[in-house]
Formats: structure tokens, sequence, C-alpha cells
């Protein structure tokens, strides 16, 4: 008695039993309970523990069986040597979800695989699903509802996590991403292609984010991934790639890691962008958040400094980007705009420009990115500018901001420098530009919106793309 | 007549002559002048401009020829067509430094290129030294000073950088190091190789940085980097790898940019470290000013998060370090701290090692932290830590600041999430510990430092390293 869609029960639950919640409360007490009231969760919540009666001021029970109403998920807390009884009463109570935060299954000794085997052939029979163990549980920002013991920043962006690890849901730094969050653990049960078959059609997420450490189900994977990608991203970060990673993701959460080369395959089948590091995997969900997709490898680079134009046209390269060549037109008007003594024209040296046009900086940017973007010749722009002295006479967000908004089909991409923050906040607040850290980020942002957009061409579908200009 | 030390009258000079001052002054006029008495420089300035009497209550010279003192360093701020002219006045005036802020000679058209050839011939003359065309100067901290028109900030770092663009002055994100600076621009005189030699003897400067695009004396550039690379590392971003590069390098400096596999071949035997772009430069002058060099290749990883460590691991093989074995005797010591059922040493998961002995988890941190860096087989440490709720609770610092202080001789790079500002802050101030955005960063800052110890060790010499442990 499997349900069709499994993870309604984990993201959306109307009642959650709490087994093993704390006495102790307050900060630094990381009580689950208090955490999910915290959080403002509007389902019904029943906390269980055999030795108090209230915590918080809420009814405490002694076990699952002494609930009488219906329970959606049960969020397992107590101990290893704890938790299989208590899957057991769960079963019985019929409970249809169990999220099991313990750790010392898959990922532990042959005791813990064998506790784990167990566990899954009690669900099997009563028709539960397990997420975990060794899990946080879910976070949902459109119910208030985040199972780990952690605080998370819940923001209603259009991001699904599916991570194998509670390093995601807290968020790394910029990582405001998780409008949803399923940490898979030791995925003994519910896996990645559960998660992925729940954003498919969650209207509120339009790109997904993986972390995964091994998958079991390689065929399914690529079937479900390869479908869903179609309509909507799926950025990856697959650990275990290294013998020693693989080591490493064993003894973390019980993961056959594999043959990195078959992962790497998979994902280029399915058209999975995979990432190195988590800073890249923060990089493209900003970037695919706010980015329309590119319809070619020709860029266009405007940059105050000579340097940053150099710098960023070896990244093009690096990247199989193309600086691209400007049509005749836009080389008459582009020429105007420079000192007659300097030839080129793409990288676009606007310090020249300034000096000898007069105007102010940020409306030499506003001429060089029409410019740019009228082209045919150019899919999108790399925008690099120092902002010095007064904000206004440098400040080149309104040109950026009036530009995307006229060439919707045209991603541009930033690398700001000096005294950058307002600027940054204001670009990144239109949600429409991406803003990155370095030349080198900002071009393989570029990259991987090309990557995808040469799957999809390569994929037509008759479902066409949710995914397309920015979401804010 | 050419000084055996021509660098000193740029960077120490007792008396400037600034040509090109503008009326123009408060902010955002980028007034030469006022820009070099705001940062206080205690030499003597005469600012040149035939139609003006005073600017900023400060005498104005119709022309260099009307200043009767001695003049060290000129700085011509006029206009390219005026240049010329005024290289000669100074020529007569028997100036030793001119430092050319114009752009349009190497840098721009048959016509540029030919004045710029006729500048070097009268300085030759006259033994007069040539920076730029297209430079904004030096900046000192040492005397205050700063030829650009742009404020800077200066701070007394032990770096030094020689780049031929004016995005490094100024200063990108993160990027305060310039203690001194030589803007090249487009090196049609005072080169790179001048600069190196005067880092190489300032006592200031621990580490030098080089943005550049072009070298055109290679051979001297191979025996001047590899000598001083021997004492002190030289860090380095060179541009136009890619044919667009090439190009772009040549419009904006004038610069043979060449074929990059003979720089990547000059840089490797001299033990210049080179960098992809500006952020892994700015990584690595932090990495280089707070952490000795490291023993080896053998790297522990002490991790809150699971994946964090599985993540480590990957990133220590794609720099070619090694996830160190750790010796027996530590093996016992490593495995008192974790659950029975957790099989692994290195990477040491801190999370389920916290939640078995019940101790703070800094003190989790501080005892793996030992252990790891007591063991023989293990040369640098990579620390990854999460920091919720209260503060003193999850703070590694205090525990790392004194592992470092103990261990001196072995790095501790680390990756820290969640609220993690103060942290950062704290680990930072220490000046002996690497804070980096991403465990890939960090790695590669514990790679790049065995690069440069690599180099060292199959070169000794005479002069030992200035270089060795934090400077703060």
């Amino acid at each position: 008695m499997v349900n069709i869609q499994p993870m309604k029960v984990f993201m959306e639950p109307r009642s959650i039993a709490i087994i093993g919640v704390s006495r102790d409360t307050g900060e630094d007490s990381f009580n689950i309970l208090e955490n999910i009231m915290n959080h403002g969760f509007s389902g019904k919540v029943y906390p269980v523990n055999p030795g108090v009666d209230q915590i918080l001021g809420v009814k405490i029970y002694p076990s699952v069986a002494d609930i009488s109403e219906e329970i959606d998920l049960a969020v397992i807390a107590s101990p290893r040597s704890t938790v299989l009884k208590i899957v057991r009463e769960c079963a019985e109570k019929q409970v249809k979800g169990i999220i099991i935060v313990a750790q010392g299954f898959g990922d532990g000794d042959d005791g813990g695989k064998a506790l784990q085997a167990e566990m899954i052939e009690i669900a099997r029979e009563s028709g539960a699903r397990i997420m975990g163990p060794n899990s946080l549980g879910i976070a949902n920002s459109s119910c208030n509802l985040n199972t780990s013991f952690a605080p998370a920043k819940l923001d209603n962006v259009p991001v699904g996590i599916i991570c194998q690890s509670g390093l995601f849901p807290p968020g790394p730094p910029r990582l405001v991403l998780a409008g949803k969050a399923i940490d898979l653990g030791n995925a003994c049960d519910i896996d990645v292609c559960d998660g992925l078959e729940y954003f498919e059609t969650d209207p509120d997420t339009k790109i997904i984010v993986l972390y995964i450490e091994g998958i079991e189900q390689g065929r399914r994977f690529i079937e479900v991934a390869g479908r869903v990608s179609k309509s909507k991203p799926i950025l990856a970060l697959k650990s275990g790639r290294s013998e020693s990673g693989r080591k490493a993701a064993q003894s973390h959460t019980g993961s056959l890691a594999g043959n990195d080369q078959i992962y790497d395959a998979a994902f280029k089948q399915t058209g999975v962008i995979r990432t190195t590091d988590i800073e890249e995997l923060v990089d493209l969900t900003s970037a695919f958040s706010s980015l329309p997709l590119i319809k070619g490898r020709r860029i266009g680079i405007i940059s105050m400094s000579g340097a940053g134009g150099v710098i960023t046209a070896d990244a093009c390269q690096r990247h199989k980007l193309k600086v691209a060549e400007l049509s005749p037109g836009t080389l008459v008007e582009v020429r105007r705009l420079f000192p007659p003594w300097l030839a080129i024209s793409n990288p676009f040296d606007a310090w020249p420009a300034f000096q000898v046009s007069g105007y102010p900086y940020a409306e030499v940017v506003n001429n060089a990115l029409k410019l740019m973007l009228s082209d045919e010749g150019v899919d999108g722009v790399v925008c690099i500018s120092g902002i010095f002295g007064k904000e206004e006479f440098f400040d080149p967000s309104p040109a950026i901001i009036q530009a995307v908004n006229t060439f919707k089909d045209k991603p541009v991409v930033c690398w700001l420098y000096g005294n950058y923050a307002d600027t940054a906040a204001k670009l990144e607040e239109s949600g429409k530009v991406g803003v990155f850290p370095s030349c080198e980020r900002a071009v393989n942002a570029l990259a991987r919106l090309r990557e995808y957009a040469e799957f999809l061409e390569g994929n037509p579908s008759l479902l066409r793309p949710v995914f397309s200009v920015g979401y804010k």
C-alpha cells in the first residue's frame, strides 16, 4: 500500500507526532517541539515522552499508541537503541510517514545496518514510508514547517533542495534557498527520485537543488531526473568523487558513492547541471533563479577596468563561451563613444569612453549595454564596474535594470568592486541580474545556463519549461 | 645614467611635481593634488597648471621649468596631446622619475605607439625613468603616498603589488593588500622586473603579487623572479591567456601577451604561484600572509557536517593532497571521542562525537584539533564548523587559535557556515588561521602553499626565506 505521492505526508502533513521531545527548552536546547512551534506550523502536533506530562505548556503523550487522532507524520528523535521499537509502534498506529533523526544505522557498523534493514521491513509491511535515518527531515516555507532541531530561515523562494546532509537546510552563507528542503539522510526508503517527483509537480518550486552522496536506483534516477529536468532545472553537487570521499560518504550516510564517471555520464544524459562545490551550487541557484536562459555562446563584455575585460575574455574561453564579434552597425555606434586612438569594441573599455564623452559614467554603461544587447550577435553580457565617490555618478544599477527589463531574453551578469554593496543590493533586489564576486564566477554562470539551454534544445518536449525570466 | 635602484625615486620620492592639476576639487573631482594631500604625504609637492595661481591654497607653478627646487618624481596627468612636450621639460629639469597617466600610446593606434617610442628616447637621453604610460603610478603606505586620482585604502600590510591596471590599487573586494603598489601601465620602461627588485630588498614587503598582461624581457624575468621567489613568495595573475584575451590586452596596455604555455613554464621554473582569477589571487595572498608553509600533502579534516568532510576529501584529491592516515596512537584517542558504531577517523565527524561526549561542541573541536596536529602523519588541517545559537557553545575560534599557537608549523584553514561572522573575524584577527568561503578554496590554499614549499625544497638557497609563520 504505497502512496502514489508519498512525499505529501512528509512535506504537507496535517498532523505530526514528535517522539523523544526533550525537557530542555530555550536557546541551545535544540528542542524540536519548540522549534516547530516557533516556526508557526499550523497543523496538529503531538509530542511524545513517556516521563513528562507537559513541556512548554503542551500536553505530552506517553507513547504513540496513546494518541487517539490520526497521524500523518512521525518524527523519531530518540536515541538509536529505542528507534526500532518506536517504528513498530508507529506502524501499528498506521502513521503514514516516519522521519528518523538518529545516526548509526546504514551509516554505522554491521549492527546498525541490520537495524536499518529491519526498520525497512516493518515499514513495507505497514505501508509507512521512512525518511532517513540520519535525517533532519523536511522544511517547507509554504506551511511554516521545519522538523529539524535547528532553526532555519524559511523564505518563500522557488527553490527545492533534496540533500543527504543537515548542512543544507540551516544554510551555508548566502544560501537562503530553502523554500522547501528534504534531508534524505541515509535514504533507506524515501530517496532522491521521490524528492524529484514531489518538486516536479509542486507549483512553488521552479529550481531543484541536489546534494547527494550516492544513488541506489540508478535506472529510476535517469528516468525521473531526465523527465523532471525538461521542465525544471536540476543543479547537483554529488560528492564521494574521490577514493577518500567515497569512504567518508560510506561512513556519513552509508552511501555507495560509486564510480564517478558513471554519475557524470548520467547527469549529462539527464540534463542535470553538476557543480564542483557548495559555492558554485549557490552561485548557480542564484543565476538560474534570476536570469533568462541564454540563446547562444556569444558574450559582450563591458568593463570599467581594461584588466577586467582581459580577465573576462580569458574566462569566456575557459568556459567555452565566445567573446562576441559585434555587427558592423553596432561597431559604428560603439566607436562613436570612444577616443579615435582606441581600436577595441568588445571588451568595451568603459573608462576611456567615459573620459572622452564627459558624460556620467553610468550613462556610458547605459549606452554600451543598449548597443550590446541590441546586437543580434550578442547572447549575454558581463558588466564589470567599480563604484567610487558619489554613488549616482558611478552607479550602473539603474542602467542595468532598465536594460534587462527591455532585453528580457539576454542574461546580464556583473562583477562589482570598490564600494559596491549598495549597487549589488539594488541589482539583486531587481531579481533579474546576476551579481557575482568575480569575473570567473559570473562567466561560469552564463556557461552553465547555456549548458542547460542546450539540453532543452536537444530535448524538445511537449511540456514547456516552467523556467524562464526572473521569478521576482 | 641609469639608477641602480630606479624604483626608489618612484616609491620614496622626496619631492613630486604634479603636472595637469585640475581646478575642480572635492568628491568625484578626482584631483590628484587633493588626493595626495588627503593621504598625508610629507614630502614636497609642486603642482603645475599654466592657467592658475592657487588650488586648495597651494601655489601652482606655470610649468616644470618654473620650479626652482630639485624634483625626484613628476606625475604627468595632462591629456595625451600634451604629454611629449611635458616629458621633454621634465628631462631638461633633470627629473629622475616620470609617471604618465594618459592612455592612447602603446595601447592605442600607430600614432600613439610612435609617441611612446619618442618619449622613451627622450628619457634614455636624460637618464629619467618612465612609469606608464596608462599608469596610476604608485601607492606606498609607509610614506602615505598615493599618486592615483582615486583614494586608496593604504594599510601597512606586508604585501607589494605590481600590476598593469588601475584595478588593483583601489582594491577589489577583500583585497586590502596594497601595503605598496606599482601600476606599470604599458610598462614602456619601468617593468615587472624593476618592481620585483624593489620589493626583493624592501624590508616591509614579505609577499609579492603580480597582475600582468605581458612581459617583454623574458630572460630577465626568469632570472629575477627565480631569485626573488626564493626569499619572498610571488603570486601572479597573468591574463591574455586566450586569443580574445590577448587582443584585449593588446588594446588595454599594448602588451604582447604571448604564448600562454611559455608563461606557464616560466612561472613553474621560477616558483611563481599562478592563479586563475582575482578571487584566487586574494585567497592566496591571505593564505600566504597568515599561514606557515606546509611540510607535506597529508591533510586532517575536522567537520561539524559529515557532508563537509566528504566534500573536503574530494577537494583534497582534486588538488593532489591526501586525506591523512592517522597513526595508531592517534586512532585510539580519536575513537574514544566517538560512538562505538562510527568507524571513521579522518574526516573526523565532530557532530556525533559532540552528541556522545556531551561536552560543548567547541571542546570536541579542541580535542580533535590537538590529536590531528600532534600526529606526525598530518601536515595541515581543514576545519569546518557551523555556528548556531549561543556563540561560546559552538564557537571553535578559541580552540583553533590555541592550536595554531601550539603547533606553529602546521597550517589550519577553515570553512564556516551559519552565523559565522564573529567567529571568522576572531580567527582572521589572530593573523594565523586561513578562513575561506568554501571547502574548495580552503583546500586550494593548502595545495598552493605546498606548491611553493616544494619549490623552496628543490631550490635550497643560502638566503633563507623571510617568509614563515603569520606576520600579524
